[in-house]
C-alpha cells in the first residue's frame, strides 16, 4: 500500500495531505500512528524532516484546576493574533477517571468549527511508556501540518504525565488555591519541570498563601525568581493575555540562552532510547529459542530455579550479545 | 574476589552470612546490590533459591497520611507475636522532599535496638525504573535473611511508587479524612492496586465521608465489598490489631484462591522483562559501530536528518536483530 502514492490510502499521499494542512489526512495519520501500523511509521518517516517548527506549550496540573478552560482561553488568544493552534490532550489514567477529558473537550466546542484549530485527545489504559511515545509522534504530525503553537495538556501529575509533558518546549504547571494544605502532596517532579506556574481560580481564597508557599518551595530548590508565578481566572478570561506574553517571553529567552536547543536535544535522545528499548525487547522475545520460550523462562524464575539476572544473561547469549561474544 | 569464599569480602561468604541472619552481612549485601556491583549480583544469584518465603506487605499513600506511624505500630504488633520483621522504605521523590523519609525513620528508633527488626531506606534521584528493580533485589535479600513479614513502605502515590509497591504480596493504601475534597486527585492506579484501604487519623472529622466516597468509587469500578476498608489511629495504636488480622486473612485468602501465586508469577515476568530491557539497551549502545556512536545518532535525530524509528532500525540491523536477518 505504501508504494503506490496515487492510492488514497497510501502513506505518501496521506503525508502530502498532512503537509498541505488537510485535516482529514492529519486525523487519519494520527490514527494510523496510534494503532502502531507500518503505514503510520512510513508517514512519520516522510514527515520527520518537516517537524520541529512548532512551539509546544505543555499545560499540566491536578484534575480540577481548570486546565481545560485555560487551554480554551489560550486557544482563543492565539487565534486572535492569527495563529493556527493545535491542541493535544492526553489522559494516561484508566477507566476510573476516563470520562473527565471527554467532558472537558466539550468546553472546546466553540473552536470545533474553526478550521485553524485542531484538537485531538489521546488516552490509553495501562500501557505505560507507550503514551509518551505516541504523544511525541502525534505532536510531530500536528507540527508537520503547520499548527503553531501546539498546546499539550495532560490530566493529572503522575510520572506518566511528566513523561508525556516532557515533549513540550515550555511547561506551565497549573495550581489552584486551597491546594495549599496539600502542597506536600504535589509531586516533587512537577515542581522541577515547571517553567511557569499558573495559579488559576485566583479569585478564590488562598491565592496569596499558595503563591507564598510556592515561592518558598522554589527558593528551597534554589530556583527563587527564575520561575514566574502568574494568576488567572480562566473562566472569565482574566490573566490570559499576560500568560500568553509570559510564554512568548520564556520561549524567546530559552532560544537565546540555548536551553531550548538543549532540551530538544535531550528529547531526541530520550525518544531514541525509549524506542530502542521497546524494539529490542520485542526482537529479543521473538528470538527466544526452542525449549527457552518466554513462558518457560518466567516459570523458571517463578520456581526460583533461575534468578532473573542469570535468565537475562542467557537471552543475551542467545542473541550473541553477551560480554564474551 | 568472588572466588575465594574464605575472604571476608567474598560474595559467597556474605551470602552465607545473610542466610544465617548476620545483620552486618545483610546491610553489606544491600549496599553491594544498590551500587549495581558484580559482587551484589553474585550474592543475589546465590541467595535467589532461598527467597520467596516472606509475606511482603506494601503500605502506600500520600505523604502526611501517617504511613510511617502505621509501619511502626505494625512492626510492634508483629514483634509481639514473635515475628522477625523487615522494613524497606522507598522514596522515589527527589531533593525537594528527600528529607521526609529520614525524619520518618527517626520514629522507628524504638525498634533500632531490636535485632529481630531490620530497617532499610532506599532513595534515588531521577533514576526511574531503577528503583523498583533495586527494591525487588533488596526485598529478596531481606527475605533470604529470614525476615517475615517484610513491610514495604513508599512515600507518595505516583507511577514510580506503584511500580515499587507491586513487589508486595498484599497492598494497603493509606488515606486520611480531609482528602475527601481531593478524592479526584487520587490517581486511579492506586485504587486499582489496593487490596485493603486504611483510613488513618480516623478520629479526624470526615472519616465517615471518606469511607462513603471510597465505597462509591469501588462500586463504580465493580469492586464493592471485595476491598476491605479499615479505620486506624496509628499514633494511639488504635485499629492496629484489626489491621494485622485483616492482612493475615487477605494473605490466607490469596493463597487459597490462587491469586497470590498468580501475582507472584506476574512479578517474575515483569522483573525479567525490566532487567532484559535495561541490559539490552546497555549492550546495544556498547555495540554501536564506528561513525554511528550514540551521540551521532542523537545528533542525526536532533537535526531531523534521520527519524527515531529509522535510527532504531539501523541499530537493530547492526546487531543482526532486524526483521530480515
Amino acid at each position: 500500500l505504501t508504494g503506490d502514492a496515487s492510492h488514497p490510502d497510501a502513506a505518501s499521499r496521506i503525508a502530502s495531505g498532512v503537509l498541505t494542512g488537510e485535516i482529514r489526512d492529519l486525523a487519519r495519520a494520527i490514527t494510523l500512528v496510534e494503532n502502531g501500523t507500518e503505514r503510520g511509521r512510513a508517514i512519520l518517516r516522510t514527515l520527520f524532516p518537516r517537524t520541529g517548527r512548532a512551539s509546544v506549550v505543555g499545560i499540566t496540573g491536578f484534575p480540577g484546576t481548570g486546565k481545560s478552560s485555560l487551554v480554551d482561553q489560550l486557544t482563543s488568544a492565539y487565534r486572535s493574533v492569527g495563529k493556527k493552534v493545535g491542541v493535544v490532550a492526553v489522559d494516561p489514567s484508566s477507566a476510573f477517571s476516563g470520562g473527565a477529558i471527554l467532558g472537558d473537550r466539550i468546553r472546546m466546542q466553540r473552536h470545533a468549527t474553526d478550521s485553524r484549530v485542531f484538537i485531538r485527545s489521546l488516552a490509553t489504559r495501562g500501557n505505560f511508556g507507550g503514551l509518551s511515545k505516541a504523544t511525541r509522534d502525534v505532536v510531530d504530525l500536528v507540527d508537520a501540518a503547520g499548527y503553531d503553537p501546539i498546546l499539550l495538556e495532560t490530566v493529572g501529575v503522575g510520572q506518566d504525565e511528566i513523561e508525556v509533558i516532557e515533549a513540550a518546549d515550555t511547561i506551565a504547571v497549573v495550581l489552584v488555591p486551597g491546594l495549599g494544605d496539600d502542597i506536600q502532596a504535589i509531586k516533587a517532579g512537577i515542581l522541577e519541570i515547571a517553567d511557569l506556574f499558573v495559579i488559576n481560580k485566583s479569585d478564590h481564597p488562598g491565592a496569596e498563601r499558595l503563591e507564598k508557599e510556592l515561592t518558598g518551595m522554589l527558593s528551597l530548590g534554589g530556583k527563587a525568581g527564575t520561575i514566574p508565578i502568574l494568576r488567572t481566572v480562566a473562566v472569565r478570561g482574566e490573566g490570559i493575555e499576560e500568560l500568553c506574553d509570559q510564554l512568548t517571553e520564556l520561549q524567546a529567552l530559552a532560544r537565546k540562552d540555548g536551553s531550548a536547543e538543549e532540551r530538544r536535544r535531550k528529547r531526541s535522545k530520550d525518544r531514541f532510547l525509549a524506542l530502542l528499548r521497546d524494539r529490542l525487547v520485542e526482537k529479543a522475545l521473538d528470538r527466544l529459542g526452542a525449549g527457552n520460550t518466554f513462558g518457560e523462562v518466567v516459570d523458571g524464575i517463578h520456581a526460583r530455579q533461575i534468578d532473573p539476572h542469570a535468565a537475562v544473561d542467557r537471552v543475551l547469549a542467545d542473541l550473541n550479545l553477551s560480554d564474551d561474544s
